[in-house]
């Protein structure tokens, strides 16, 4: 099986990795002049000339990036098999339109208004009650294309740094921590579910993973669960779907937003589960059995960003995985990441706190369920 | 780190998959002009022409198959590290000088003489008492190049059927069980073992590993740890080195052979335990740290050779890992391998069981430690 991946980056390479072992293959179609797969067959497109080249080639069309032309994976819709489909880049690259769905399907939000102008934004701070977070409704990742509004009065100065036609306001919600659950939907509907991850970000950008939590009720697993069904159902998706969340302090979960792929707060999975969210997207789209997403160990995922960790400091940590992207380092760039797996959550933390120490620029970890005794 | 391979067969492959996630990229040297690695940078030389272009381009030099010759890999030791060395290729494929070695560090084999002509060998058969099993002292590979003596007047037919010039006849060892043990050696000396394997061999050819085994007296592990320590001590050997054995019904180990590099043993080790034969090796060839050796659970590999196994039939059980190593199908190839966990070995079994039957020609699994009530 020939597998087409829109995009060439790390999540592409960690696929192309899970994917050898079923004797798939892999051919990237990069638009971005910037590679950085490493693996497979890597087709360079910034003049927009080998679509049909790059289909010829394969089987399936998969993606590890939203942030799409719509109306280009149609037209390769056409031609080849593409998972997910269209419709969920179309839902998850505009934040008003994954509003809309989550309104549909019941699934809580935070609180929210849609704006285009800064006198609109700063009437919607005053009627959600500030502070609010204001958010461009397309594009947007890891955090740019954000401000936080601590009075109206920010509006206008917000407004023109956000620099888009259309924004989506939010309540700033008092969480208690950060999660998210990955799901995975089959051609034949058939849905499995990974345990939660605590996601600690900085900045907007994940620095820590941390799975299964020690101290989630199985009704917010299960609550959780539901919520992602719904979508993967509605959209009739095929491959992995993230749902990131805020968990407030009563347990209840609002949704934050979606991403229609394998997802950062998933890369625990790699060594802590019993079968990937890479490998289970491959078989997911390719019509085969979803593997088991128990985990086999509390596990903890730790962001490599901007400067490497030494490699041999690293690798002397027991049941530490390294999984570098082979990548220059740059601030702010995702370089890799280090799984740790232990016994318990107790261990986990010692050696999660022993490692960031080994990590640049790495914050302290702190997760919500510390010194809570369990 | 470029790593160079020499060799381009299903084990190239599995080196570099363990190997990206450590920035590691690869170029293979292939001089079969049928490579089956299927990624990375593979260099065909069927004309001897390309070493040099291979090791301009890589850091250090490793391989996937002993059967080099020896003068090529002194040649590229002079020019580029090897790992394991050129002293560890000569031994390994020549049965004489292994057997020699293994006498001199008193790792003890079946009986055995050395033969170079019919006449010789139809002597040895007579001395060590038939059955024997003779061996051409070169090359050799997966049972091929041996014949089983039932009667010493059936000399004269094996010599022309192996059709070498010198032939080590061993004593048909009356075993228990097939085993194996392996060990990786860093650049430092630091040694790590893993748990021992039962190999099941129909027609020489490798059909299922189990590790670790219920029933192995921890002195055994012990005593095989000893043997090759020894093993990797005195060739100061640096990388994965396997040694297969014979346990007899009192438990003793008989040294069979030995191969410098990953095994087809060990491949239950990627799903199995902390860490890989694979990853371990390439840990050791760079001088990082070695990685926990410890199994997670008991584990089958089973072997696929000829004939695919249906993908989804075997995905469908929970916790079987497959490893396709996207050849075509011939008969006696070896075209992938399946890993199966389960918490306990009667589990375990049961899964194996099920499993065979999805596997073209698999032979029934028989280990030696069933109905033993372990």
């Amino acid at each position: 099986m020939k597998i087409g991946v829109l995009g060439a980056g790390q999540l592409g390479r960690m696929l192309a990795l899970a994917g050898y072992p079923l004797a798939n293959q892999f051919t990237f179609l990069d638009t971005t002049g910037h590679p950085s797969a490493g693996i497979g067959d890597v087709m360079i497109d910034t003049d927009h000339k080998h679509l049909e080249a790059f289909l010829s080639q394969v089987d399936l069309v998969t993606y590890e990036f939203e942030h799409l032309p719509v109306a280009l994976v149609q037209d390769i819709e056409s031609e080849k098999p593409v998972y997910p489909s269209s419709e969920a880049i179309r839902i998850c690259q505009n934040r008003a339109e994954e509003k809309a769905l989550f309104d549909r399907l019941s699934i809580p939000t935070p609180a929210y208004r849609l704006v285009d102008s800064a006198e609109a934004l700063e009437q919607a701070a005053r009627e959600l009650g500030t502070p609010v977070v204001a958010k461009s409704i397309t594009e947007g990742y890891d955090g740019k294309g954000q401000a936080v509004l601590r009075d109206p009065s920010e509006a206008t100065e917000a407004w023109q740094r956000i620099n888009h036609p259309r924004l989506i306001v939010e309540s700033f919600v008092d969480f208690v921590r950060e999660v998210s659950i990955i799901a995975v939907r089959g051609r034949d509907g058939q849905v499995v579910f990974y345990p939660m991850a605590e996601n600690v970000h900085v900045d907007g950008i994940l620095r820590y993973s941390l799975a299964p939590m020690p101290d989630l009720d199985d009704a917010v697993q299960h609550t959780a669960d539901g919520y992602i069904r719904a979508l993967l159902d509605e959209l009739d998706y095929v491959g992995v779907l993230t749902l990131e969340l805020f968990q407030c302090a009563d347990g209840s979960l609002l949704a934050n937003e979606m991403a229609p792929r394998v997802h950062n707060s998933g890369h625990w999975s790699m060594d802590g589960a019993v079968t990937s969210q890479f490998e289970n997207h491959l078989r997911a789209i390719q019509g085969l059995p979803l593997g088991d997403t128990s985990a086999r160990m509390p596990t903890c995922m730790i962001n490599v960003i901007g400067r490497e960790a030494d490699p041999a400091a690293v690798l002397a940590i027991e049941d530490a995985h390294l999984h570098r992207y082979d990548k220059s380092e740059r601030a702010g760039r995702k370089l890799g990441h280090i799984n740790l797996l232990a016994p318990t959550h107790e261990a986990l933390l010692e050696k999660v706190r022993a490692c960031a120490t080994l990590v640049p620029d790495a914050p302290a970890p702190r997760f919500s369920f510390e010194g809570k005794g369990k």
